[in-house]
């Protein structure tokens, strides 16, 4: 199976380690030198010369250059061709906006480090992860069955199917408010100096405070709508304590933290469920 | 050295356990029935029967309870008594407005777990955490060495020292609105159905959502000028993306997540230095 990995920064280059674990050879495409690097360490076998000559395309591109790849590359006919954007709606559209020779699936990996780019890649990024494969009426069973094969074989420990709708919603809630919450929460002053004052529910609020400006304000524009009502409800809840606190509401208070308490126990059952 | 343990919880039962590892003995002191557990699995030594024995004596009850019990026990003379409260200024102003005839020493462990009682006490929840150490003109120099070397002994990997304010302004931030936040992020009708949806930022944002709201409740009432001031803070700085992205201004929104992300960066080499 002829493989190719477009876009060899944290996600691709990780991918392409994990393919290369699993016995698979895969190509590279990304600027010059990137490729070049990826070749001389051996995480792809060779650049990408001709686009037609893979079965399998794993995009792993920034949000919009990912889309306008896609729309412009000449794939075989027939190419699986799986993005990993982290918003599934906006790539959805653009793909089917217009005449395509090719399967499109996408798909988000539910996997990231702290850190970015080739040089961080890991080939057991994705060991025990979920892997997000976007399901509608367009979509080719064989693809995702292709997919899902090698999802497995990179670690995967397992494949989640919905539509594109419902993963940008879930994304919005599970991981872009909680990288706004992280970003925004270390700007208090009293930030400075923490180092001996926290046993570590600082550093868990605030491990991915560090978000690339340039992706992730793409990401949320992409998804706006979502990511906005979720904020907006974060909001709200937390003005409830705020007002509390300044009423000195004691009662009041305790109800806001029994309400947050039993949910997190309704929540961590659905984990154990699921 | 005759220590004593009060409040046989997660942190109190933690604390007699590294002792006991440590080499020292602590005898015990609760509700008859969780010293009769503690004493029964080799927890404490002993039922504390007479408090005026014990040269050391360490208070892990609730906060209102350990301000209560320190106010009104018949400790030995000069006894070094170090409460473990989540709050500073609260107990030290109480301890310091009444007579008193033992050495008390405002402490605070940075460790902790998300679940509670003497049952999941374990004798290593205090490896490599910071303990502070509250000082003010009449802390004993005698006190804080004798606690210094028991504290290490435990396993704590460094002690702390700053004033009671300076505590609870730092313990607001780091501790006490990570929890809230935590405690609020969860109340989103999104979250349900969240596993297959996240590669870890949303179980280390909710982590520590679970508080258990009778104990917090007053930690929060105990803090709450710190804490108001903190939470208005974090809402201040989130209602700025919150406008960003209803107004579409997507320069905007970059400039915030910058701001952050350097920030982040700023605090993540204070860690280095400090």
């Amino acid at each position: 199976m002829r493989i190719l990995v477009a876009g060899l920064g944290l996600i691709g280059g990780s991918a392409a380690k994990a393919l290369k674990r699993a016995g698979y050879t895969a190509d590279g495409y990304d600027r010059p030198e990137i490729v070049r690097r990826a070749v001389e360490t051996g995480v792809v076998a060779a650049a990408a010369v001709d686009l037609s000559l893979y079965e399998v395309v794993f995009v792993a591109l920034p949000p919009d250059a990912a889309i306008e790849w896609m729309k412009a590359a000449s794939f075989r006919k027939d190419a699986i061709v799986a993005d990993f954007c982290g918003v599934k709606c906006a790539p959805e559209r653009a793909i089917y906006a217009q005449e395509r020779n090719f399967r499109y699936v996408g798909c988000h990996p539910m996997a990231g480090r702290e850190v970015s780019g080739l040089s961080n890649a890991i080939d057991t990024l994705f060991d025990g992860a979920s892997m997000i494969m976007v399901d509608c009426a367009a979509t080719d069973a064989d693809a995702v069955q292709t997919l899902e094969k090698l999802y497995g074989a990179m670690g995967f420990a397992q494949c989640k199917h919905c539509t594109a709708e419902y993963h940008d919603q879930k994304i919005a809630y599970t991981s872009q408010l909680a990288h706004i919450v992280s970003n925004a929460y270390v700007k208090s002053p009293t930030a400075n100096g923490f180092p001996g004052f926290t046993g570590g529910s600082f550093q868990d609020m605030t491990r991915i405070a560090g978000v690339d400006e340039e992706i992730w304000t793409r990401l949320y524009m992409l998804n706006r709508e979502a990511v906005e009502s979720e904020l907006s409800c974060l909001i709200g809840h937390l003005q409830e304590y705020l007002h509390a606190l300044r009423a000195g509401d004691e009662e009041g208070l305790k109800v806001l933290l029994r309400n947050g308490r039993v949910r997190k126990e309704e929540l961590d059952r659905e984990r154990k469920i699921l």
